[in-house]
């Protein structure tokens, strides 16, 4: 049988590529998608068997966009993989630290970078749309006195020569991605649980939700809040907590959060990739 | 006595400036910044009295980065304001429906507006750093067959025409902004408060920060959280209250907040800027 298609954002060498073989081998095959609602779309329609969303980074904080897509496509949480983000400064060739004028990257990237570009201040920020794909460019173009911020992966994608490693300010920096499937699965050892609801605005609503966990001993690791639209100043509450959905005292808080609230949606169950 | 300076970011004719007029009046001085950093730079140093930050807006969500940077500095809350977005369509003189080809703007702008995009197939979205700003810049190049997505002001500031107004998909779209200070203030109306605290990483502690609210049926209007940087998949918490600070049962919500978290800031009491 043909290994699993798995689609993800960005170009060959993105750190979503390498999220998908460090979470299912180096066999999986996968699917370059340009936007992250091209993504998902891959994954409903069946082009792709999973998407692999990121959902957070350590220092820059939730991947918005892919919270509302979650609840905008009826797809299953059915894994998860955090990977260790290390950026590296990959030039064309012939420059080097003395003529490196120009810095490509996403946005985010360079905003990690800050220290970097603050003890080189003759070198300009760019902003790209995709790491991996500002490799991409400046290889291409053969851009003289450039440089891109990306993954190892991808200065091998394309051929390109790594300046420097860990251009990051910040070594602490994970990148957590959720895989998702038009099938349900609860695997073996899955022991996290993420959940999405709304409830009616009135004081004390968000402390009767939590306070379904609380009660029950069970531990929350995430929560997140979007705008309901539509609804100005009304939200939608992202929460992951530990647990498996065939536990009773899980079956029991889920069944008393649908008490409290006016919509839940239970986004899948799956096991924690933390150590 | 001169009128006080504010500092928002952006160009002339953005939607910042607008929410300035409406909290302060038309006779307040402004000072445009490029980023939201130079902003709350401006205020931190004295260069401007204010400076006004957007902090959430209802299809958008919140604005990551000024959360961010309240907590870098030492600025105060000491007033808000709610502007109405109304995207229009500003033309270049010679553009019309007809020749549109490319309509810039910032990347919240063009989504906002993508039912517009939908029903134009042949209209290409052109991503831009700021709205007022591409309303500037199409007028300066004379740029044939292209508008931009910005605030009527801009339109007027620049000397344009608006082709269509109400181009965004919902109506319901407001922007929340944040007046700050270096002066703490508690106006005479304050009625509403908004802390940051991080917790002790354990089962239950966040419902426990909620109760001190709860406990005491006091309101709460919005939370959000962030990373806190080099301790992964740890969060500070933003929340917002109804109340004033001079009211015995808010100081005794937040002595008792004071006792279970390891970090607590209240950030400013104002008056709220809710209807």
């Amino acid at each position: 049988m043909a290994a699993p298609v798995v689609a993800f954002q960005g170009v060959r060498g993105s750190f979503s590529e390498e999220a998908a073989y460090k979470l299912l081998g180096p066999r999986v095959r996968v699917l370059a998608c340009d936007t992250f609602a091209a993504m998902f779309q891959a994954a409903a329609t069946g082009r792709a068997r999973h998407c692999l969303a990121p959902i957070e980074n350590t220092l820059a904080g939730s991947v918005y966009e892919n919270y509302d897509l979650l609840l905008e496509h009826d797809l299953h949480i059915i894994g998860e993989v955090n990977l260790h983000i290390v950026h590296n400064l990959i030039a064309t060739p012939g420059t080097t630290r003395r003529n490196l004028r120009q810095v490509y990257s996403h946005p985010v990237a360079l905003a990690q970078c800050s220290n970097f570009f603050r003890k080189h201040p003759g070198v300009e920020k760019v902003q790209f749309y995709d790491t991996a794909g500002a490799v991409k460019m400046i290889m291409e173009k053969r851009l003289a006195g450039a440089a891109a911020i990306a993954s190892r992966a991808a200065a091998s994608v394309y051929h390109a020569r790594i300046l420097q490693t860990h251009l990051e300010d910040h070594r602490e920096n994970y990148t957590r991605f959720l895989l998702l499937s038009k099938t349900p699965r609860v695997s073996a050892g899955a022991n996290k649980v993420s959940v999405v609801f709304s409830t009616a605005n009135v004081p004390g609503a968000l402390f009767k939700c939590l306070s379904v966990f609380a009660l029950r001993d069970i531990d929350l690791t995430k929560m997140e809040s979007r705008p309901l639209r539509g609804r100005p100043w009304e939200y939608f509450f992202y929460v992951d907590f530990r647990g498996n959905v065939k536990e009773t005292r899980c079956r029991n808080a889920l069944a008393h959060l649908g008490e409290v609230t006016n919509f839940l949606r239970v986004l899948g169950c799956y096991e924690s990739a933390e150590r």
